[in-house]
């Protein structure tokens, strides 16, 4: 087939692997979609004994469980480390610190101005029908309420355009969503107190954004809309928006009181932390590795993301111990203040605008670390054939599954991996994330030492081959040779 | 085979049957099993016709998603009903109010006194190896703390036995058993606190009982032994416990805040709400059917028992409204204080004592009304082969299964389904009922409107057959005819 004809067939194709929520194997790469040449292959292939040796000296040897053990003593020792905290800037110098106890190289930290936004008080209460003690968990940046808190009617909401047909004018908007997908239904959270705001409600209570509650808070970040009146807003449970919607249907009258007291102090200096092995060859171009080390103030962020910032930090541990030396220099960045709107990210971003043509690869773990599967990626066609080559070396740990995704990868890395850079996420069973997601409930006992072991390997082999390839890793997108 | 010969089989046929956890399918009785008389298993089919108009009116008609509706309404009015408060009273008056208005029959109340506990304030922290929050929810009974609370070393135990070979003396002893299942991990709840007090324990905090948490903390009663100082005592997550686990792993001190404030009042009356369909033929019969109507302070109890006593009630509902009058007086009774020790039942009992020989069979639903399956029962052979034979007409909604227990059935009813009343209760699809147990997560949004039509359906054909059969329902246990 020539390279014309088959531009021609790629939107058609292309169109086909749109990842749809729970089908995924419809995006997966198959041998017959690749024509990669039989020396790639073939060097692909002779990674086998190395890619081996990572495997089992973390499943089997000296690494067992240290992700795990690490991570553990970590979030133990720190617990939530929220954006613009000491706590936060005190973990990120123990981590510093231990990568160059690892004897990692060019450790530092680079400097990120990030927020610092801080719940007080937080105290809600159905006063009609009747007293009911109501739980609830401020948005990220959310203003407060006036002091000693406001008292209103509220009216209970299942979509956006209810807001034209509704009057909500003094109002407390409760949206009562529908669970979709996280994608999907985020919208609530993140722009629903404007968009309530600007039909003149007083505040909006959102239903967490989650499949499944066990009478769970989520929190997480809101953008207030340029010129609107900001609006204080909390999440509440599931369960309570389905009981003030049972209450709505009844035709009974809903009035709540609510008392959200928040701090937002001033953008403070944090860092993203870095370390490395400096390539033997290319130094001057970059795999990357990520998670972000930052967490929401409840729970402890185990799982959202130490793990995902961990296997990066640990994928570099194991290499370097083993004495493996890529030709390219392998970067482990644990993000700072990702929480609050990839800001640590959008930092390094600006600073290393100039050095962005040298990143050959990059890669993002924060969608959980269970059981591995393989790799999400956004690299193009030809792309996809090396990394399905590649992850038929994780056999061993059976995450062989390459999947391509219709957009970007990651959460930090997106922007980079929507525009021209290719790049991965690890594709894990995480149909439960969004349980835990920005809850009391991330907590160590989310996530498993072997499956973390298995992150880490599989981590670690697919960013030091392409690190390791002979060819740099191809740019281009959606072009096959 | 001669009964002679049966008898002796029996023991061995009985050993079989032992109800293990995971695997009741062992237990399920087969027609093999059966040796019914001919015009019993004739007369058993010829309900078929009105077992599918009862089935009917719930799933398709007139009754479709009553019980949730009503128990919905129900527990949105009331929220907790703890035993000895006059919310519990309120909800008990409304209960007999509605069962009047139902028609039903011989609705009244039956006076028992009960316990009163209430918890006033509870916090804990661990101040050494850091400050950490220590979420904890007091178990039922449990003493104070002094004033201002106790601040002790604690020890981290995983079985009674190490309290002989530690030195728990002074210290606040935190159980952090494994969670085996309930039958068997339950004991650190209900005996840890005096377990822990005759070794010279301050406190204990003790692991939920749950197979799954998402930070959940689980209340429940706890009994403490005479003579033994009583020692306040609280649960604590999964999470927390394994966190201190760790925490002492690790060789560190462990220093724990402990404030727990409770009241114990005075015992109060409550009362048991009984409703009838009173028998056509042989009226002083009794068919029970029951759950109980308190709740834990935690949630609202519309798992346990909220579906267990509305699918009491609304299996006589149905069967009134579709004047369906059986032979036997069917009776509805939603027993009060369950929660503090089966205290309604106990009053009860007392009470009817004189009349135990004419309940023909006792039935009572609370271990969930989840996807129902059929029926567990305590009932010999040849009450579980007549049982078998009922539960047939339930094909139409796949709830055919018929399974021996080893031991007795239900809670409340549990003494006397040990001993010679025949009885049974609701085998559902509740692998998860132990995630909600005695929790904040115990909502309407664990049940389903077309399971508890369901069961409600399952549990108006089973009790409506067994009174209305020409035979009484067989007493003798393990022999069959």
């Amino acid at each position: 087939m020539t390279r014309f004809l088959l531009l021609l067939l790629l939107p058609a194709l292309a169109s086909c692997r749109i990842l749809t929520s729970g089908d995924i194997l419809s995006n997966e790469i198959n041998d017959d979609d690749c024509n990669l040449p039989e020396a790639l292959i073939t060097e692909i292939r002779s990674f086998e004994e190395t890619a081996n040796t990572i495997m089992n000296s973390i499943l089997n040897g000296k690494f067992k469980g240290a992700t795990f053990s690490e991570l553990a003593e970590f979030v133990d020792t720190f617990g939530a480390r929220v954006s613009g905290t000491k706590n936060l800037e005190n973990a990120i110098d123990y981590v510093l610190d231990k990568m160059k106890s690892n004897n990692l190289e060019n450790v530092h930290g680079e400097e990120a101005w990030v927020p610092h936004w801080v719940r007080n008080e937080e105290t809600a209460q159905i006063i009609l029908p009747r007293n009911i003690n109501l739980p609830v968990l401020g948005l990220g940046g959310s203003v407060s309420t006036p002091k000693g808190g406001l008292e209103a009617d509220a009216i209970v909401l299942n979509t956006f355009e209810q807001l034209d047909t509704e009057n909500v004018t003094g109002k407390i908007v409760v949206f009562n969503e529908d669970w979709v997908s996280y994608a999907v239904t985020v919208k609530f959270r993140s722009k629903g107190a404007s968009e309530a705001a600007k039909r003149g409600a007083v505040a909006t209570l959102i239903r967490s954004v989650t499949s499944f509650s066990m009478s769970t808070l989520h929190t997480g970040w809101q953008q207030y809309e340029d010129g609107i009146t900001a609006i204080p807003t909390a999440s509440i449970t599931k369960e309570d928006a389905l009981l003030l919607q049972r209450i709505q249907d009844r035709q009974q009258r809903i009035r709540i009181k609510l008392n959200l007291q928040y701090t937002r102090y001033n953008d403070s200096l944090s860092r993203n932390s870095v370390a490395e092995i400096q390539g033997s060859l290319d130094p001057q171009k970059v795999v990357l590795v990520s998670g972000h080390i930052d967490s929401w103030d409840v729970g402890v962020g185990a799982m959202d993301d130490g793990g995902g910032a961990f296997i990066s930090w640990y994928a570099l541990v194991v290499l370097k111990q083993l004495g493996l030396r890529p030709r390219r220099t392998m970067r482990a960045v644990l993000w700072t203040a990702e929480e609050p709107g990839l800001v640590g990210w959008s930092a390094y971003n600006a600073s290393h605008f100039h050095e962005l043509d040298n990143f050959t690869f990059v890669m993002e773990s924060d969608e959980g670390t269970f059981t591995p599967l393989g790799v999400e990626y956004a690299a193009g066609t030809e792309g996809g054939c090396i990394i399905k080559e590649i992850v038929k070396l994780l056999a061993p740990i059976n995450a062989t599954r390459a999947v391509a995704s219709a957009r970007g990868v990651g959460s930090d890395i997106s922007s980079w991996t929507e525009s021209l850079i290719p790049g991965a996420s690890l594709l894990n069973a995480n149909e439960r994330y969004i349980w835990f997601h920005h809850t009391q409930a991330d907590r160590m006992e989310v996530l498993d030492p072997d499956n973390l072991d298995k992150a880490t390997a599989l981590w670690a082999v697919v960013s030091y081959i392409i690190a390791d390839l002979s060819e740099d890793f191809p740019r281009s997108r959606n072009v096959s040779n």
